[in-house]
């Protein structure tokens, strides 16, 4: 196995964010669920547009944000996922690429437009998601450059991107290439209401296709239909070498074979809008992962970038996480 | 003469901004002229956009944004603008209406694609912009409702639209079908460099044709070729009904026949981003005037709506400032 060229790459939804204050009414008036993510088509994402207050366009998508993290942070991260060729496919590819991460999946000519997540975010500072995927379902096989993925150390996976089937059919052959090429494949179950349509092929993959998993409590007890979090652990316990789990305010818990860390949170001043929180808590993981810090490190140094991302609007980094990382970790 | 129907009616650039924070290095690497704003064509734009890093959309233009402080404040403004049928247009129109402003002008179906601002904001808050102005410097008179002119009290006209030959004309147009109704017309000077390249039509149009003007300190004596304020201050009074003088962190100055009102500044614990500092303020001067303010008490709104919108990224309020000048003028 030859030095990996690039620290991760990751496979996920090109997506532009669509931000923007509501309130507990609008949630309501809409039916929506409350702190999910939501699949809409393009008429529903016009009508709910419709009807928003003014927004923010921030380039989003979770695996791509986990990416921006990892080159916010020094880190050398790669990134497949399909946009259109329309203005904010330019904003989505713009903005990759000026954060440091390597990007190269053609934009479609045609087809559908860039997808756009349009996020509802509340003064508890919870977000509330619905996406219409656009070109980002479209993503297949042939997005996916075998060389590239042969070349990272890890290859990670965006569960959300399990909904459109040719995206599945490319995670899979994503996954079968990095483990020929003996690097480690990484999966982020991404939200409960994703585990819930595909929680049997979820807990296969789980089952030793899997070296690193990132699920949060809603995710992890969704996967192995239990309400108790320490049940689930001790479910997930010796399926994958390890496994991330993540608790809001409680911190997280790094399970890697017969040992267990908890890792407490970083103190924000004032959570603003946890957006990307989980995202960027993966960025901080794998970046510690892939230059050689231990787990409790890499616990740590994705708690600092967790809080820095819900301190603000939008789910990535609004300053240089290699210099706050540097700050904190001394 | 009737009852207003609109408090103000904005004509002005339908621009989107495409905001990103550069360090001072950058700013002088690409020769821009710093605190200014640079027209560019299409291509300097995306060879900046490519160089510039990851970027926040927000819908901007000087004179929406003034509209859009005035519906944020309770007032009732409507705009006429020019955006393409293209995404950056639909995100423009959206935003615009979200927050109350009465906004018609149809998209046109081809030509220049929306127009977009790129702003540099450096450390110091400062911001550096350079637009396109795409499908905006397409606006002319036909895109002038003379109906909703007759019923607005003021037509506020933004200095910037003074480049492109046509939205000269519609401009003209605006203030004669104003005045014809016994209404007061308003312009802003926008920009010192504005000011160089139209010094004689500006001087012409205070001299008489202005009911209300608004300058900085940088835009007056640009106006009359003064490096002295005062000087400035002397040259303006007299030749419209009302010239406000903004100073930045030295306040305010209102000039209105023979009374000079000075107004200080609201405090701001951090000032993050200085763009839409004179649109807000504008906003606040306006809402205050057309709702039975004296003028000093408009002064001090403008200077809370200003204080709010460079406490943060972006020219547009982020709360309601209806409610934050209720709860700041008791």
């Amino acid at each position: 196995m030859n030095e990996a060229q690039y620290d991760v790459v990751g496979l996920g939804n090109a997506i532009v964010d669509v931000l923007s204050h509501a309130d507990e009414d609008f949630i309501v008036k809409h039916g929506l669920p409350k702190g999910g993510m939501t699949l809409v088509d393009r008429d529903a994402s016009h009508a709910l547009y419709d009807d928003m207050g003014p927004a923010t366009e921030m380039s989003g998508g979770s695996a791509a944000n986990t990416m921006a993290g990892l080159a916010s942070l020094g880190g050398q991260p790669a990134f497949f996922g399909r946009v259109c060729d329309d203005q904010l496919g330019r904003v989505f590819a713009h903005d990759i690429r000026a954060i440091g991460v390597s990007y190269e999946t053609p934009p479609a000519a045609n087809g559908a437009p860039t997808g756009r997540c349009l996020i509802l975010v509340t003064s508890d500072a919870q977000r509330t998601m619905q996406t219409y995927l656009g070109s980002s379902a479209e993503f297949g096989p042939e997005d996916v450059n075998d060389a590239v993925i042969r070349t990272a150390a890890v290859t990670y996976l965006e569960g959300y991107l399990f909904d459109p089937a040719p995206a599945k059919a490319a995670f899979r052959k994503a996954a079968e290439v990095a483990h020929g090429a003996d690097r480690r494949v990484a999966l982020t179950l991404s939200d409960a209401f994703c585990v819930d349509r595909h929680r049997d092929e979820f807990r296969e993959l789980v089952d030793g296709h899997i070296d690193i998993l990132f699920a949060n409590e809603d995710e992890i007890t969704a996967l192995y239909e239990t309400s108790d979090f320490d049940t689930a652990l001790k479910a997930v316990r010796g399926k994958c070498e390890i496994a991330v789990l993540t608790r809001s305010e409680k911190g997280s818990v790094i399970v890697a074979g017969g040992d267990v860390h908890e890792v407490g949170i970083e103190p924000v001043a004032h959570v603003v809008d946890t957006t990307g929180a989980g995202d960027l808590y993966a960025a901080g993981f794998l970046y510690g992962l892939t230059h050689g810090h231990s787990l409790p490190e890499c616990g740590r140094i994705a708690a600092i970038c967790a809080a820095e991302v819900i301190s603000h609007m939008g789910a990535r980094p609004d300053v240089s996480l290699k210099e706050l990382v540097a700050g904190k970790m001394g």
